[in-house]
């Protein structure tokens, strides 16, 4: 069984601004380490278990380009754009299009390639348990031609991701289990009812599963894509390893015609042969400004500083400072529960429970007369 | 009558960081004024009733370069420095010794010489009520040899001011009338009864008088510094013009024996022939970012925004955006009662209560290594 990973990277990170950009997102800031972009973490992680030359990159057309430049260790071959910003499932057809053909061209069929599709900006500490868990999702999809998603244990009643509902049995450690129910994001009170009642997971957004049971299950599921897999093969047929600057040729009308759905909604909600593994290891989806807390260890008084800063009688803040010459010091005094981020082209302070809203603040530099240069 | 002014411009202007530093204090700031900094402001404003060529600035060291290399339209060697930092009483016995000298040379008497003493960075919007207001504390000064005060009539209990206390008794407008008592800054319940007696005026920190009437009274009630007076005289004496890279030559000793006292403390309390005028202007002494509401009109939800800058679902904010070149932005969301300042080396945030609390954040940057560079 051939194993490969496709990273779907084609956010434009618009809640981590100012830092994140529309040419830097946020699966290329170092936002959870120093070291490596998330994207680059996000490689680093699969790495064990998928082979460089199998791993792909789904991004947009504008991060093409900035992708292919950066020194990723995977083939700048295997980095493609979507013709057209849309939900995952349309992401998700191209690339099981791609593979199929790709790997055709090898003699290997898509009933022999399995395919772990990863988010590039999620937080996941302990990589040898992510790759124990992954290990584990693969073997399930492979045996069975199941559809695989990987679920996390919750810690809060958080409001802002889908839920899978399992059985609620006892299982050993990794073993898959048949999904009772998607949900989606729930209200507050119904999250803590899911929080409580033990037998439900969030949906991570992460999937395993081997090719040929993604078609077949999007061509029964979502026809109005399932029609054009085909189509998209053919233009990909013979052409897998071009290098165009943007989406690959042919594929633009094709995906016009395709629905904006997401892949949890038109596929894994309707499919029967869905399943989901426990992940064993600790996971954000780092979703805002306020999630670096639980990414980080805060100091004593529950504050995260990140670059040059003065922080005094402060308590629960979020400090970022990305001026990465140091030139500049963010300095705090008496405040609880803010988020002040620093970067050569903009601030923004807000409590960290509006962390969500600096999208107002996009949407209101992309209306203002010159306001699009801070973007 | 020759009239002076003598504008007193040493300050600091840690209040003011990360917009002050310590080459560019509150003073040089443009804070209150878009086309002037505070001394343009300060300098423009007593203009229409003292000559240029009679205007004189005392400052630091420090800032002497700085100061008369500026476009102040006043004579250069009209801006000397006060060879150590001190309290106002030495910094006005030095100033009193370079009139006396320069007038003398002129063939004008102490006597003939009266004496404005200005601070460089309040705000005072109406200038020509400025200019009445002055105009009358001179007349007083002149005509009885007193010490002449301005009072600000107080607007709430400000504990931050010094208070003098008046007869109360009903005055023609900008008529001078006796102190009855100096109060220094007093208890918030105690400001309330200030402010309630309706016989209670802030210290504003701006005199009035003849340099022989100053001269005598130091020599009378701050005699540690008085006896110096001749020997300040004497170094200056033929030198009023000199133009030296620091302090008058000459000085540096005489001052080191001088007390650091206020002049109020030294010379007001003491003196039996003070007296008051009420400014009939809008005053503020802008101490601290907090106090830019009072000085600015607030939008329609208190916020006070100064340079390029989105404000979302925020009240009573004070959000400043000194980059010159409109480069950054700074966005704020979901804020009440916040300061948020950024400039090219520091970002400053916090609650409007504390913003007198930026000191502590300058002393932090002295302390911690390589902090000094953010000063």
């Amino acid at each position: 069984m051939k194993r490969t990973a496709v990273i779907m990277a084609g956010g434009s990170g618009e809640r981590f601004w100012p830092m994140s950009r529309r040419t830097q997102p946020k699966q290329l800031l170092y936002l959870t380490s120093k070291d490596q972009t998330m994207i680059e973490e996000t490689i680093a992680r699969i790495a064990p278990i998928v082979a460089p030359e199998d791993i792909f990159i789904v991004t947009g057309e504008v991060l093409l380009p900035v992708m292919r430049s950066m020194p990723l260790g995977i083939p700048p071959e295997n980095i493609i754009a979507e013709p057209l910003k849309r939900n995952t499932a349309p992401c998700i057809a191209l690339a099981a299009a791609l593979l199929a053909e790709r790997y055709a061209e090898q003699g290997i069929p898509a009933t022999d390639i399995s395919m772990a599709v990863l988010a590039a900006d999620h937080f996941i500490s302990a990589p040898d348990l992510f790759c124990r868990t992954a290990d584990a999702a693969f073997s399930a999809a492979e045996a069975t031609g199941s559809l695989v998603t990987l679920g996390i244990t919750p810690t809060r009643p958080e409001t802002g991701y889908g839920y899978i509902e399992t059985a609620g049995e006892t299982r050993a450690e990794l073993e898959a289990e048949p999904v009772v129910s998607f949900q989606e994001k729930p209200s507050a009170d119904r999250a803590q009812e899911f929080l409580d009642a033990g037998k439900f997971l969030w949906n991570s957004g992460m999937f395993f599963w081997r090719v040929d049971a993604v078609i077949n299950g999007i061509a029964q599921h979502l026809p109005e894509i399932g029609s054009s897999i085909d189509a998209l093969r053919g233009a990909l047929h013979g052409h897998t390893r071009d290098l165009p600057e943007g989406a690959p040729a042919g594929t633009r009308e094709i995906f016009a015609t395709m629905p904006d759905i997401s892949i949890d909604y038109g596929l894994m909600e309707r499919a029967d042969n869905v399943a989901v593994v426990r992940a064993i290891f600790p996971w954000d989806d780092v979703g805002s400004w306020d999630a670096l807390p639980r990414v980080f260890n805060a100091d004593e008084h529950g504050n995260i500083a990140l670059g040059e800063s003065i922080i005094i009688d402060s308590n629960n803040c979020v400090v970022v400072n990305s001026n990465a010459d140091q030139s500049t010091t963010v300095a705090v005094v008496g405040l609880d529960n803010i988020v002040v981020v620093t970067t050569p082209h903009g601030v923004l302070v807000c409590p960290a429970n509006r962390a969500q809203d600096v999208k107002k603040v996009v949407q209101a530099l992309q209306s203002k007369p010159g306001g699009e240069k801070f973007l």
